[in-house]
């Protein structure tokens, strides 16, 4: 199966000897090249075998090489949350979603100024961000569609009322060269462990049929009807009319997707991989991977202590952190590390460590095969 | 006393309109300049008035434009805790301490590879880091420093007895090309509001009295005794022996920093721009900061919720945050905002957020002046 992954092979095939992951510098992001081929293949399959165009969110990996094979594997488009991802993406794919509310005369200049050969979708839930961008895509005569975004239950955005969605969507049709292509949500409210998600699925279903009925007897029927998310993607087609999924951590999950069961830890593609630089305290060892290369997110919508796991040794967690140190809690062990060691951790939240390097390396078993730069990171 | 700070002058003289702080993307890094300036000629000015050699840590700042301020207002060289601030800084100084363990035949030959008229020190607290180091000195041939580093009550790294920051120190001085510089503690528990320290600056006296002595009596005499930190910098003088302070957050401050009273919020230089994007659910409001932008960092050693407050309005904090997202709790405020407004806001931990930054904007008043890279963010 791996061999069609062209776009993952070895960055040469020179007869340097190969580079070690012993040999990096730490703390060093590592990506495992046929975990991340199995969950590339896993979503494009689900999303084949159910129908859904898949648009996958580049938040997650920020690179345009496992973009281009998302796309290869069937992906429709890209979804994106900044301007940066969006010219970043234009590379690979003439068919993006900004997922996002597209406020501020910079943001929006800059977002319309993307190759005029790009299909540019923007997701609004106010009137005034409508205004302002029918405004901005009159003044560069520039098509741009609009996805209405509707709150399902995360509460964060979204309009709150069918009403209000209808009201978007007849202001955005008003409004050349501004087209209205659909409805979209983020049920990433959605985050119990998989096996407890029926009850908040149950609501979506209901809110969803009324809202799309209520839609259509407006007279403004959503073409695309776009969901997902990593946690709730593999139950999205137990939502009827659903036509679209959007989940982004799949491609290397993380240990809160292992923790909620929208995988498997053997699933997790990323590590940090760090080196053990302090014992002198008992009972813990420090690694050189703090904050500023895990993050500081908790485990969600499950259990879980700590910042991070180790990969081989998921009961040793990171208990504490300081900026470039972290503190490994060997209280569940009886694994004694040495100053000068290694070790892999799986963070948390993938996204926000991804967000956090500039490169990542490709390995296969202890062998660094290939590195590619977070291009679509910064602003 | 502006004027003084020439490299906090603006970036040019010409002629074209200034650039207005609402003419930004957002998010986006703002540092006031005249704030800076203050907090900069604050720590001087303390440090020349106890006699302390100041060795700023440019962990916060990442930046060699905002080193080079410091030294030139008297800072005895820089503070560092990766090879890349160590290459970045060598640029400005020639004095360098990596207040870090050394380990990784990687980072270790990365680090010793710096310009030979640099003076590298070097902060150990194992007998594989030093000799790992001195193997790796001698290799080269480059004379380097070494700061014993014992641990004062943060329980992180350093070690825990006398004895064996004493055998450390006999380990280096058998081992040219290293030489015994000194000892290093980090006394980052010391987080109460100012007022409430006196027990572990008790503490700290004591204990730090009792090691000096007992060194001295070993043959073993630290030249240098490095402290400090933001949090206790302004009481490090009623520490005897300490000789150098290597504070880094007091460049810019932060919500932490005001908190404890360490600073005044009116001391705080470092913002981030954002816009708010949505007010689609009642009682919030939606800004385009979420931790990509501000960090998931809690306000440590005091109280306060949430991850940010706005500058003019404190009683406002960001309360919960996705990752592009960040949700502006309106409870204690009468305030409404429009989507399209802006807001500034002050970071709980202000080095976590330059890190997430390649670019800072240098404002004063409404006007950006300047703009700098965080050269040193990365690895």
């Amino acid at each position: 199966m791996l061999r069609r992954h062209l776009s993952l092979q070895p960055d040469t095939d020179s007869d340097a000897p190969p580079l070690r992951i012993d040999q990096l510098e730490t703390p060093a992001a590592l990506v495992d090249l046929d975990i991340l081929a199995q969950n590339l293949d896993r979503m494009a399959e689900y999303s084949a075998l159910h129908g859904f165009a898949l648009r996958p969110h580049v938040k997650t990996h920020k690179s345009p090489r496992i973009a281009a094979e998302q796309l290869r594997l069937g992906a429709v488009g890209l979804t994106c949350a900044t301007p940066r991802e969006l010219e970043v993406m234009a590379d690979v794919t003439r068919d993006l979603v900004l997922a996002y509310p597209l406020l501020g005369a910079a943001k929006l200049a800059r977002a319309l100024s993307l190759p005029a050969e790009v299909q540019l979708t923007v997701a609004v839930d106010s009137m005034i961000a409508v205004d302002a961008l029918a405004a901005t895509a009159r003044v560069v005569d520039r098509p741009v569609q609009v996805y209405v975004e509707l709150d399902m239950g995360m509460h964060r955005v979204g309009v709150q009322r069918v009403d209000d969605a209808i009201a978007l969507a007849m202001r955005v049709q008003e409004q050349p060269p501004l087209t209205f292509a659909g409805i979209m949500f983020y049920p990433g409210h959605i985050r119990e462990p998989v096996g407890e998600q029926d009850a908040k699925l149950e609501q979506l279903r209901t809110d969803l049929s009324l809202a799309l009925a209520r839609m259509e007897d407006a007279g403004v029927r959503p073409g695309v009807v776009s969901g997902g998310s990593t946690p709730a993607a593999w139950r999205m087609h137990e939502i009827p009319g659903v036509t679209e999924v959007r989940p982004g951590t799949y491609v290397y999950n993380d240990r809160t997707t292992a923790e909620i069961g929208a995988c498997a830890w053997e699933d997790c593609a990323f590590t940090v991989l760090a080196t053990v630089v302090s014992t002198a305290v008992e009972g813990q060892a420090v690694v050189d991977a703090g904050c500023k290369a895990l993050g500081r997110e908790p485990v969600r919508g499950a259990s879980g202590e700590g910042y991070a796991a180790m990969l081989d040794r998921p009961e040793v967690t990171v208990q504490r952190m300081s900026e470039e140190h972290g503190i490994l809690d060997l209280s569940r062990t009886s694994w004694r590390p040495r100053v000068g060691d290694q070790v892999r951790l799986v963070p948390n939240h993938v996204c926000i460590v991804v967000h956090l390097n500039d490169v990542i390396h490709g390995v296969r078993r202890n062998i660094v095969e290939s590195h590619w730069p977070v291009s679509a990171r910064g602003r």
